[in-house]
């Protein structure tokens, strides 16, 4: 019973990481409906305002539920009417007796509403089945959810000797191909992509994501720019493609001066100013509510460090490149002042070392200590 | 045929390596006596003055060899009288008829002479068996004896955002037990580890090997200590272990300042200087004329960056942590002025990728451009 379960929620969560990077600021979900061992539907959830994963599966079944089939959903049911109707009343209105939900809804907004209402109803219900995964593959919206933040996700390349470009600031390129296609797919999956006016006039990139052969989505990109040096022939502002760009500025920069950008391709997101920078954590907040569920980070080192201090980061993906550029004068991952010990240093959780070629990818989660503070 | 020679030169290769860090400045050689596809008799090079491999497997056979007995040895055998008698004339006094050789001796004294005198008395000779195994396995000695200087391999360990120490100078530690266990290895086959005189102050090390339940050979220590900084009281002078500690000071320090240490413990490499430093690259020559085959150079900043700028370094060991410091200011793996452009970066060829539980540990031999130059 238990193995039979994991076997179907993991079918069911195969089926959610479908709709990744398309669902936002909903989950991204998989449900799979049971009879006597074998799949007869399946659903997941393909984009925000569409029907859920569980409707979508309910829907493939033409007839009413036999008395032993179970629905697999990868995140609690909703009981509430939003955009679309509450799953719990489609799963009643089918018959279905018992659902398997692999993890507990944590918006505040619908906790324990949709397995308490079906258990009410009568339904077997059986909750945290292959919990971790489900909660790792929706972990911006878990952290949207809860914080009103979004996740966010720091991406580095570096050399072996520990550099992300040389004195001169060329970084063309330290990783290979594989690597670099893997980014394209992490910034596939992002609501938005950000670096630092420092990266923008260094590199003058275009941040949009470039697939092989598969039509990508283009994150939104914010720019930090607290005194607004954006050339207005950056890359960032005349590229073709759909997303805006916005560009976080402080407070007080005139209002005269924003007006020099087009209105149909930048947002200027004005921010309070901490230590003469946008207050980040404010930032933060800001796109929270403009509902960015998940950030891309791609530095520069000023950026990074900052993000690193304020303990902003919930994830790193960080590319060793098998190079050395072998001096002290390159430019390093994070600028500013890093912990003074050993015991103070960052460890990441959860370590994932995947090859990409000849380049390594360590990622995980950080493990900020007590121990660590700003030494701004 | 052909795949049976495979099959026992990797039983002769297996042999030799036990002999690893113990015969400098000879070589590590194995060998097996094969009949009928048997192994019959076995043999590996001990220790520099002990019988050579072929000496060593030959006394396991107690008669004459029969016609289609075959010898195999990773390295072709010695026709030369040194502190042990040629090894041709012990083949051929015992009558093998059939030798396979895994790769010609690189030593000018000896080079071709052993199989061309075999092939002259009637012996079958087969060369270049496994060969890459072969000549990697003996990369030492055949650098040393080829350019009559020591195989230098770097050691360094890095957190993920790339720094040896933090601000302070802290490091301990940055990599995990299986990490600093597998770097007492490398100490135990080296013939001598190295460091600048910077390391020595800021940690004091022993610079001997600390071996799980086995023992281990302590390599001489070199420190490169140009204006004699060296304390009293160092731990590199006061361990009571069996090695020496080697010295290199600039030829300018006055012979009244060396007379203060411990004759017994410490020698004294006087060498010429290069803009304020010792000349790195006399400095080596001097080592291979003293017989160090192999150099274990394990920092810090200041001398692998003036290593990797002279191109003295042959092999990398670098281990990444997974741990972040968080800002731009720790130590670097190479202090000094690194390539400018990233197609100058120093590429590692047959880089090969280790875990050692949360570290890995990248290992590759240098590839130095036409393009890097120095920026001193």
């Amino acid at each position: 019973m238990n193995q039979g379960d994991e076997k179907f929620m993991r079918q069911a969560l195969h089926l959610a990481r479908r709709g990744l990077g398309r669902t936002s600021p909903n989950p991204a979900v998989g449900a799979v409906i049971v009879r006597r061992g074998r799949v007869i539907a399946q659903g997941y959830h393909r984009r925000a305002g569409s029907p859920h994963a569980e409707v979508n599966a309910l829907a493939c079944m033409k007839e009413f539920a036999e008395p032993e089939d179970t629905l697999y959903v990868t995140l609690e049911p909703c009981n509430h009417k939003g955009r679309t109707p509450p799953c719990t009343a489609a799963i009643l209105a089918k018959g279905i007796k018992r659902v398997v939900v692999g993890m507990r809804d944590p918006n505040p907004n619908v906790k324990g509403g949709g397995c308490d209402f079906l258990a009410e109803k009568g339904v077997e219900v059986r909750t945290g089945i292959l919990e971790a995964e489900c909660r790792r593959l929706n972990e911006a919206y878990v952290k949207f959810v809860t914080m009103g933040r979004p996740f966010v996700v720091a991406k580095a390349a570096l050399t072996l000797d520990g550099w992300t470009a040389t004195s001169t600031g060329n970084s063309r390129w330290i990783t290979g191909t594989a690597s670099r296609r893997f980014v394209h797919k992490l910034r596939d999956r992002a609501d938005a992509v950000m670096v630092g006016i420092g990266t923008v006039l260094a590199d003058d990139p275009l941040l949009n994501t470039r697939l092989n052969g598969r039509k990508g989505k283009d994150p939104i990109r914010i720019i930090l720019d607290t005194n607004l040096r954006m050339p207005y022939k950056a890359g960032v502002l005349s590229c073709s493609d759909s997303s805006m760009t916005w560009i976080a500025v402080g407070d007080d920069v005139p209002k005269t001066k924003l007006e020099h950008y087009s209105v149909e391709k930048v947002l200027f997101l004005p921010c309070p100013k901490k230590e003469g920078r946008v207050d980040l954590e404010a930032l933060m907040n800001l796109l929270g509510k403009r509902s960015i569920t998940s950030v891309l980070l791609e530095g520069g080192s000023t950026v990074m460090g900052a993000m690193i201090r304020e303990r902003l980061i919930d994830k790193f993906h960080i590319f060793k490149a098998p190079k050395l550029l072998g001096g002290g004068d390159g430019v390093p991952m994070a600028g500013g002042s890093g912990v003074r010990s050993m015991e103070e240093s960052i460890g990441l959780r959860d370590l994932e070392i995947r090859r990409f070629d000849e380049d390594v990818l360590f990622t995980g989660y950080p493990e900020y200590g007590t121990g660590h503070t700003e030494h701004d």
